[in-house]
């Protein structure tokens, strides 16, 4: 089955995704740039769901870029992984309507933990079929992806102790995903600027 | 007529629906976990209608997959479909606001066989195309199809009598659909896989 | 320069469009049956612009189809068009909150007049390159395009006098065109078959 | 890499940044034209976003078809002018909110300039691959991409003087963008039209 369509509709849902946060952000009661100032936890939280949503499109762009293949399981598991993406912006507006009380900060843990693990399943998913076999070969030993569930489990907790710790942690998982998966576009290199002609 | 702009305007609106419907989870009032208790039956009607939508999406890429020409009751057919689609946000939303009130368990009934029987015509309206058998080939019986509207009309009235048995129905069909139609895979398999090295 | 992006972008704008129009439809405050009868004008505008939204959607995939180059004024002359669809929702919503008043329904008939306007000087800004000839052809005599912005202007004013009449003549120019534009279907036929088959 | 997945999601995105700005739109409470005539300054803050958000997509579909390669900076340089157009839709409710304050139309054009240094950026990142000398040829002097950040600059603190006299210089600005970007069309003109067969 070709992967054209299931590329397009996971683009969709996370075009969407990435632009309605935009609605939830209220504006200011009072015309002044001052009250702007009471919106900056509102303002963060937008910004670093938008960069986890972009980093999500950046890696999936990547990986499906390296597959052949795709399966029933794979657009389920896929659909698993835009389920949890889609709860972003409600996580996003809890944490800005709740000046940085711990519960919404611990939620959006919570949210980002699940869509690492769905991330997880959904390139085991592409894996286990053997035409993929380039993707193995380009993610190599994937430190990032074993290493961001561990911080967001332990934000989680730690929003009870400090809002600020738990958000840190947040925000350092993001930089750190922030450098483009360069392995895939290192294997791939050559064959895709061959590619990009024949499109 | 070629049918990439009828797939991508449904991967648009499908993608919409299954994103929109977020739009509509009120957070709760206070900032604790406990709060999100008092939402499960918001967040469960969300995660049905996201796993109906899935469905809906799933099973429109495989049969469009078996389609070769697209004509003018097509494209009507598609759209009527995607009414009945557009109102699962709403059926959804009143779900969660009616703490499990009947009219609304069996108006979301009704939307679901509406949609059912959308989805039938337009099954119809494809496979008048002579064009189109390998289409016929793969479904076969199409069990499926005909159970999911005798389930919705039984569980129309007995919202009246139990919300969760209504409920249990619409879950059960859920599941039932949840396996894709591996029918279309089998018999398209082989052209698939080649068709997927041209793109 | 090629249409498909032109294409994708106003795929992407009908399909919001024809989708939010959902999110304004209130639910009743009444978990029972009898509440959604008070909504009829509400879904009935909903469904009216649905059906106009489709409409446009399926026009423009015709008219689109035997385009051969897209320049700068079609781009523009085809944001203009998106423009004024994009007040579809504006104009639905006034008219379910207001119960049939004169002025929201006039303002639905001027948005409706706008948006045919708007599609007859893109089909202009298409037919001025001579490489469109097809559509040209395809078009022929065009009468509906010309009938319906009477039948709007008509409208407006007897929106003043009864609601009623300001509606049928609206649901009047929709059920025209639901017929598609078999003509550029009939006149394209037989190079579309083939060409779908190279996509 | 190929550009189809980024072009896509931008399109995405632009798609549902135009269509949202509309849900802001608040009907008037009296059902009546007169009530139109008050929502004036906030349907016009309406056309001049849409206007705006129409040159970004004009000009970035201008400028990714001069694009032959796309790498991790360009997706990121990407992601971050739609960071920027994805506030248009607040800033423009804000303005729409407040009664011409000078607050609000300061912050709409630091919103406009912000998005004019990403797209600055975004068009470094993509002409620091050598393979895309084409689109260096067609920019040429690119006198509108360096006179707008300008205008910006000028209009912030004049808004605290006369709203009219930022309003007037953003729609200046984007007047002089509306004429698109003839400059690419010429230089590419050619072979696009050709291209436009293959596809």
């Amino acid at each position: 089955m070709s992967k054209n369509r299931l590329e397009a509709f996971s683009d969709g849902v996370l075009a969407i995704i990435i632009t309605i946060m935009v609605l939830e952000l209220k504006r200011p009661e009072h015309p002044a740039f001052s009250a702007l100032a009471g919106m900056l936890p509102v303002l963060l939280s937008y910004v670093m769901s938008f960069i986890y949503v972009g980093i999500y499109w950046n890696n999936h762009h990547h990986m499906f870029h390296a597959v052949k293949c795709v399966n029933g399981n794979v657009l389920w598991a896929n659909l698993h992984l835009l389920f949890w993406l889609s709860l972003f912006p409600f996580a996003t507006a809890w944490i800005g309507e709740s000046h940085l009380a711990p519960a919404p900060i611990a939620a959006y843990g919570a949210v980002l933990l699940m869509a690492a693990i769905a991330y997880y399943l959904l390139q085991c998913a592409i894996l286990a079929d053997r035409s993929n076999v380039l993707l193995a070969e380009a993610l190599g030993k994937d430190w990032k992806g074993k290493a961001s569930p561990i911080f967001y489990l332990a934000a989680i907790p730690l929003a009870y102790v400090n809002a600020w710790i738990a958000l840190g942690l947040y925000g350092a998982v993001a930089a750190i995903w922030l450098i483009p998966d360069r392995r895939i576009e290192r294997t791939l290199g050559v064959s895709e600027r061959d590619d990009g002609h024949d499109r």
